[in-house]
């Protein structure tokens, strides 16, 4: 839902986005289908699927063995168990390193500091530290006067605020996929963290999620 | 010979080494299989091997259908075509999320910038500012008073000065690899930019490369 909006938003500012999508193992792989979806709905130039195995390092919810938590009063502040060690400085790296071959100056992300804010990769100041370390890593910062910049359209939005300016932008949620721990069939659990978010945001701006749950 | 060098220092300095190699698709396969035997004789607590596949996005000599450059004359101040677009950025942040599983503060890299200085991703300024966003990516930055610090120990040294260095530790050279386009057979050509930085940096030692080049 996130990175939809975020490609949509970066459309509207009239960049003509090319997109990059992970599969790190999570156990929420049917978000890779619903990106494929998504990136021919947005008619972007060229998505690339990065195979990364953050599962040999284990240390999270999304990737381990560990269980993904279930209807527990999310805490905004605390970095929960679903956090992936390095995980938006691994994403930013690559997509660093397509920009850099692309002449691309633009990187868009669709990081969350206020329902995310217990992720510390998640944060303004983290994101403004890795455009300033990104300058300073590459050809394209060194050599050119153009500074390369990430931009978080979604930072500081609710998840209410997020779904409006995406049903402003035409988006059909019914493509996007935000559950942690879908079943086989790719159904969301609708009481992880993320599928939580996601139903609450819904019900604050009065639309009605497009998407079935189980139960 | 680099990061050899780098492991035995670390070691030397009393720490307790995981050794992390990357499978980026690179002409220079070899340098895995040179890896392997280097982590036995430094007897590491783990070693992991990363697929990571940076020809997904080209623009390098070492990953694309480019051919490597022989016998040039080094430019130490321009940056070379056999640089990979953020390569130490990726490689660094798998580093960043294994030592977060590991609960680890200190990662140490080979870089080098005064024969590489061609590289934005080798200079000091770099190192620093990935330091800095590091510590602010994670939760172990964030939730700890303790710091992540990244390790140069190379990063001011000649190569006869690390050579050197890693004969004063006992490294055994000849297990190690350093060509850009070996041969089938994994023998170094000895006229890129790399062999050849080696080569006179054993010439200023007055020890012998103990490798055997083709011709």
């Amino acid at each position: 839902m996130d990175s939809t909006t975020c490609l949509a938003i970066a459309k509207e500012q009239g960049f003509i986005p090319y997109a990059l999508s992970f599969d790190y193992g999570q156990r929420n792989n049917y978000e890779l289908e619903s990106a494929k979806k998504l990136v021919n709905a947005f008619q972007v130039l060229d998505h690339k699927v990065i195979q990364i195995d953050l599962r040999a390092f284990g240390g999270s919810a999304l990737t381990d063995t560990i269980d993904v938590p279930k209807d527990t009063e999310f805490e905004s502040n605390k970095i929960p168990i679903t956090y992936v060690p390095a995980r938006n400085t691994i994403f930013l790296s690559f997509a660093l390193a397509w920009a850099e071959t692309l002449n691309a100056y633009d990187i868009f992300i669709g990081v969350n500091a206020l329902d995310y804010s217990g992720y510390p990769d998640c944060r303004p100041e983290y994101i403004k530290s890795f455009q300033n370390m990104a300058n300073l890593a590459t050809k394209t910062g060194v050599e050119n006067e153009l500074q390369l910049t990430i931009h978080t359209p979604l930072i500081n939005l609710t998840k209410a605020e997020i779904i409006l300016k995406g049903i402003a932008l035409g988006i059909d949620y019914s493509l996007t996929h935000s559950c942690y721990d879908p079943s086989e069939k790719g159904q969301p659990c609708g009481h992880c963290d993320s599928c939580q978010l996601r139903l609450n945001g819904f019900l604050e701006t009065g639309y009605k999620d497009p998407l079935k749950y189980q139960d």
